[in-house]
């Protein structure tokens, strides 16, 4: 089998979650095997190994999880993108839209110098609407998008669109 | 230096966060730098060499970042310790008193085997309350608590007095 195999056989369905009609795609099985969170850390260094990047960005809170695998693999720092009032020092926010109302990430304002080239990661990859968010912080902080990276994405619902303005590097291990 | 001078040296002292009076410690500097989140990661995985472990736990949010390191560097599982509706399978909940009204952590309930030996683990041991209702969780699980490993520890604030009874393994790299 193939990564993108292996990691679908592990990931777990669970219909109406987090509300009726959602099939939810649980990554923690895939968190019981040290050996395959190991081989898929080594996937996303080989598949961002010709991309230059200064910073791992990871959303909270799966985001963290490989987030953190994938900054120790590529020797950089590891910032988190975090909800509203998380953050203990001087930060930056970014407000979007969701389908019903806003919500409000944010990032240390010191979390990495002007023109630092960002890897945005996070565990899946659905509407694109948290990821697209992610890169505006990026943006307005005076950084770049080098690449996206996701364990999972979600094909059918487009979600690559929303985000290919901000990079063309949108990398995905298991897309449905 | 030793590591818990290099940790100390790296923490953020936020006055008033959350609240008026909190001295918060943020490690994210921490998060900055490659080289020593894998220093801490080795520091942690000696520590704990002679204790037999099966897989480690981390608490929400921040006890995700280190945590993966700590199992990857132990090749055993790790497991999430979530709030309340965030796991989308089956869970185990186990409520717990605040200051101010009560919480509910939540882990899968097959997230590991009877018997299992447990590394709880968060990046700061302020009174204990959190771990301890983790340690519950995990008992009521029907596994056992082989240690507790934090970053940081306030030891003014005696939490290691609220989770001893657990584990007498409470494994801390820099106390205050």
């Amino acid at each position: 089998m193939n990564i993108e195999e292996i990691i679908k056989a592990e990931i777990r369905n669970i219909p109406d979650f987090p509300k009726p009609g959602i099939q939810f795609k649980d990554i923690t099985p895939i968190l019981q095997k040290p050996q395959l969170t190991r081989k898929i850390t080594e996937a996303i260094r080989e598949s961002v190994k010709d991309i230059e990047i200064d910073v791992v960005a990871g959303i909270e809170a799966r985001g963290f999880l490989f987030g953190m695998l994938i900054a120790e693999a590529l020797e950089v720092p590891f910032v988190p993108v975090r909800k509203k009032g998380k953050l203990p020092a001087k930060v930056v926010s970014h407000e979007y839209s969701l389908e019903y109302g806003t919500d409000i990430i944010e990032m240390h304002a010191d979390a990495f110098k002007p023109g630092s080239r960002v890897l945005i990661h996070d565990d899946l990859l659905a509407t694109g609407g948290t990821a697209s968010a992610a890169a505006q912080l990026v943006e307005k902080m005076g950084g770049s998008v080098a690449a996206f990276s996701f364990l999972v994405s979600l094909n059918f619902l487009n979600g690559a669109q929303n985000i290919d303005r901000f990079s063309k590097n949108i990398l995905t291990l298991a897309a449905y």
